[in-house]
Formats: C-alpha cells, structure tokens, sequence
C-alpha cells in the first residue's frame, strides 16, 4: 500500500503542501471550505504526518499540565485520579496549576506551560475568564487542549463534561416532586458553561411545572463565603422564603447548612435543598445532603484519554470529541418529605 | 565599609576560597568543625555571595514547586492557599506535584523540578518514602527546600509542622476525660513525622492515666478504604470494643462514621470519636466531629516565608528554622458524655 505524504495530499488537491499542512493544523489562514476538503482527503486517505523532528520535540517534556480553578472542591481531587490513572500508565508527570478563579493566573498559567515544559493541557476555565486567546496561542504552537468541567464550545477544542442542563432540571424537578412551590437557585458565575447550564436546566423545570419565575429566588453568589452566608440568610428570613433550594456548587449548599444551624430552620422540614456535589461526607451530613453527582473520575480520565491521542496525533486532524456525561440524582434525607 | 568576598573569608580562615564555598554550601566533603568556623565568620562579618551568574540562574523560573502526598485530604487544600497568599506577593509560579503516597513518584517529582524547573521546593513526604537520598541532590544543586507537614528530623532542610505528640496527646486525654476506659488509635504509616507523633502521645496520655497497653486497640490502616473499613467493623463489633476512638487522619474518622451508619452504632452514645482533621464539615455531621485541628494555612505560608528566605539567600547560611505550631482541640458532639 502506497503511503500518503504531504506532497501526495497537494498533489490530488492542487493546491501548495503548506496550505495542506495549515489546513492540518486548523489554521485560520485557510479557508473553512478549503479546509474541511483537505481534512477530508486526509482522513479518507488515513494520511499521517512523518514529522519525526516535530514529535521528538513534542514528547521531549513527558509532562502534562491540569489547570483547574481550586482544589478545595471535592470535584477536581476526584477528577485529577481520573487523570492521573492515565498519565500514569504513559509515565507522564503532571503538574498541577490553581489559578484560584483569576483571568490573571489562568492566562500566566497557560504561558508558562508553554516552551517546551508540557506536551498538552487539561484545562477547566476559571471564573474570571471571558477572553479566550491564551488558549488560541496553544494551538498555533500545537499544544493541545482538552477542556474538562468547564468548558468554552466556540473554540475548536475537544471537551469532557457533565450534562449540566439535564443536572439543573432534574435537581429542580426533584423539588417540585417533593412538594415545593418556591425553590431558590443559589447562583455562582452564570456565564461559566457548568452553572449557567444547571440555571438553565432550573428555569426550564419551573416553566414545565407551570411554576412562574420571580428573580428575588435567584442569589448570585460569589467567592466571598461571608457575604455568601448574609445573602442566603436574608433570602431564608425574608416574608417570603422558598421551600426548596438547589444550590449549583457544593460550597453554597455547606454555607446554606451553617445558616440553617444558626437560625435554627430544620431541614427538611422547614427548607429541603439538593446540591450538585461530589462531597465525600454528603451521606454522612445532619441531615444527609441530597446531590447530583457527576463522575468526576470518569470525567478527568476521558479527557486525558483525549489529549494523549492528540499528543500521539493517533489521528492527524486530532480527536475533537465533544462528551457530556450524565450525573447522579442521588436521594438523601435533605429533600425527604 | 568594606565588602566581605569569598576570598577575604579565605585569607582570614587560612583556608582555600574552594574550601569557604563548599563549606557555606553544607558540602559534606568539608568537616563540622571547619565548616562551623566559616560559617561563623561568615555570618559575624555579615557575608554575601556575588555570584550574579549564579542569582540570575537561579531566579530566572520564578517558579517553584510543591510536592504533596494527596489532594483529597483538606489540610493539603487550605495549606496551598497559604502558599499562594506568599508565592501571589512574590509574583512566583506554584507548580504542584501529587506523589500519591508513593516513593517513586516522589523521587520523579523531586528530578523533574530540578534542572532550572524551580527556584525552591515545599515537599510533604510521601506515605512510601524512607530513603532520603533524592533531597540531599536538592541541597548539591543549591535548591532550597523546606518540609511542610510531614518532615524528616535527620537532615539538614528547614520545616513547619503541627506539634504532632501534644495533638495526640491531648486527642485521646479529651477522651479519658470524657469517660472511655478503653480507647483505640486508628494509626496510619506510623514512620511519617505526623501520625507517628500522635500516635507517640496517645500512648503517653494512656500512661499518664494508667491505661495498660491493649496492642488490639491499635488499628493498622493503610491506602486501602474497603480493607479499612473492614478492619474497623471488626474493632467495634468485637467482644471486647472500645468506648473511644482516636482517628490520625480525617480519612479515617469518615469511614468510621460510615461504619457506625452500618451497624447503627450511635455516636457518642456508644462510642466517642475525635480525629485529627481540618475537614470544612466536621461540624455539620451527624454528629459533629470533635477534631484536632492544625493551622493549615499558617503552616503553608509560614513554609512558603522561609522558602522565600532561602531562594533569595537573605542570610547565607540560609535560614534552617524548625517551626512547630500548635493544634486546637475543637470539642463537639461526637465526643459529649
């Protein structure tokens, strides 16, 4: 079987060998047409690159780099064992970046993995973040990138996450079966793809349930944990407090837990809450936290999964997977009739 | 006034400029005596090194990095914010590596960060090492290091740790005073500077009070939860169960909880528990957790301060303080009489 070099590709497409290996790379100086006919032939022709110099520098490193927003959330502990299970079978280091939800450290971060010092990225968007072209950088140096847990769909980079807009309804829906008319969404960054999809999943169930929207039931949330714990108290002792509460990140819902232990209100009694969470001690809390779990370790796997095909180019047009996993409603005593 | 140089030290000592270097160096090809000399006079006359070279070299990362054992255990998570909060002011990068217990994985973090990676290292031992050869290459390739957490007394690295034998210490007298005649030390990798300090004062607190030795009452846990939570099963539902329990590390305490829920064990009723933890929820479980809880973000940022110290070579000796911070004994429900 003959093999299909650069040259051949241009050759059958007419068109110059660094067009074909722009097109390759995803360049924007080519056009969208030209390129996915390139990228077609390739993959029809199952053409791989010969660049040997090119992947000798690329896996000099033997590294990878995980930048995630925080570790205090149970999330990210549980997800980094899903990714080191893969490294590890690689012999690939892993170096961990936080960059405690800052644009800042996010863009620093990224830049300082580059030059050599790791041969892909496993990124989840900080919340500062709401510019991308740190990340566009990547590709013109042929790092690749992998979102995991907060991702950003209008770049071209393959992603793993949850089924965030399924996790909101069903959370929300859980409520309403539970008898709740009234049901708070403690909100936290709504423009990240996670908590913006479990809000929209929220509102959906509210409207299947003819249940009319009123934004005093919405708390924007921050990163301050005490004016979190105000916020969440007015909203409890206000004329009109809802009877259920879906709180979108696990920190929100400890925080509503220590209000209710301060204000004396009974869950469930008074107030049931469900929580997207991967808490170790949900079951063991008073009373046990209802949650919609994700699988973090699948989640962290797949998407190293991921990026070392791309390290490896298994595939030279890459793998650009785009996956949603489902999450777990898991039943507790905090939603208990 | 005039400046001191490596060879105004040499002429006064009567010794070679090769000599005062290694010596300031803590090179082992140099005597203790010799080396105290010069280090003496060194310090008297308030030398400084003028290897511009060398500061540039070792400055140039702006990095350094951190080796810790887990990430799922809370104490790890809130001492790296004490970290940052100093690495942040210094505009430094934190590269964290996860050893996952293991010696080998230490050793391959500890090389990896070498060769102009970082400028200094905070490292926490991992449960599997007790070989210490890898950090002596640190102090031949002038990276300074300091130990956080779990330390090794016999060479010569500066650390920040929890007073480990007054925690223990007190853990299990908070027990004898609460009631239980019998109390059981849920141990873990005895070796390690932490639990084995603890485990060192509950035996001492037994002493104290004249509670004989039961070799039965000690509990051997390891990496494994099921093997754990087997091994705790059978603790409590043996013919002869303890009134109290001591746990070393917060893993421990919840998989203890999770034991009780098992067999329906009310807590504290039928036995009291208080675990060394900085758990963000002890105080929201069923029961709340009574805990000894260490200053995890002093210990990180104190670590992070000397570290600082000795990269930008303030004092040339370096400065070797051993700084050892109290725990506080949080009383609550799970150990009320």
């Amino acid at each position: 079987m003959e093999i299909v070099t650069l040259k051949k590709l241009a050759e059958l497409l007419n068109v110059s060998q660094s067009t074909v290996s722009k097109a390759l790379k995803d360049s924007h100086e080519i056009g969208h047409e030209t390129k996915e006919r390139i990228k077609a032939l390739a993959e029809e022709l199952n053409y791989r690159p010969n660049s040997s110099a090119s992947s000798l520098r690329k896996r000099l490193s033997k590294t990878i780099g995980v930048v995630i927003p925080v570790i205090t959330n149970s999330f990210y502990a549980l997800a980094m064992n899903g990714i080191e299970s893969i490294a590890e079978a690689k012999s690939y280091h892993v170096l961990i970046y936080l960059t405690y939800e800052a644009y800042k450290k996010e863009v620093d971060s990224v830049k300082h993995l580059q030059n050599g010092r790791v041969d892909g990225i496993l990124l989840s968007l900080s919340q500062g973040t709401t510019d991308y072209n740190h990340l566009a950088d990547l590709k013109n140096k042929d790092i690749p990138l992998v979102f995991f847990d907060r991702i950003y769909e209008s770049i071209n980079v393959p992603w793993v996450s949850v089924d965030n807009y399924n996790s909101g309804f069903m959370a929300t829906e859980h409520l309403i079966q539970k008898g709740c008319k009234q049901i708070s969404y403690l909100s936290y960054a709504n423009h990240l793809s996670t908590t913006g999809g479990r809000l929209h999943g929220y509102l959906e169930a509210l409207k299947k349930h003819n249940i009319p929207y009123d934004n005093m039931m919405i708390v924007e949330c921050t990163n301050n944990n005490e004016e979190n714990f105000e916020k969440i108290k007015k909203l409890l002792q206000s004329s009109n407090p809802p009877q259920g509460i879906f709180a979108c990140i696990e920190r929100l819902a400890i925080i509503t837990y220590h209000v209710c232990k301060k204000i004396k209100m009974n869950i469930p009694e008074s107030l049931k809450i469900i929580s997207f969470s991967s808490l170790e001690t949900a079951s063991l809390l008073n009373p046990s936290l209802s949650t919609m779990t994700p699988d973090a370790f699948e989640i962290g796997k797949k998407a190293a999964e991921i990026l070392f095909e791309n390290i490896e180019k298994k595939n030279i047009l890459g793998r650009m997977e785009r996956i949603t996993l489902p999450a777990l409603l898991i039943e507790r005593e905090s939603t208990a009739k």
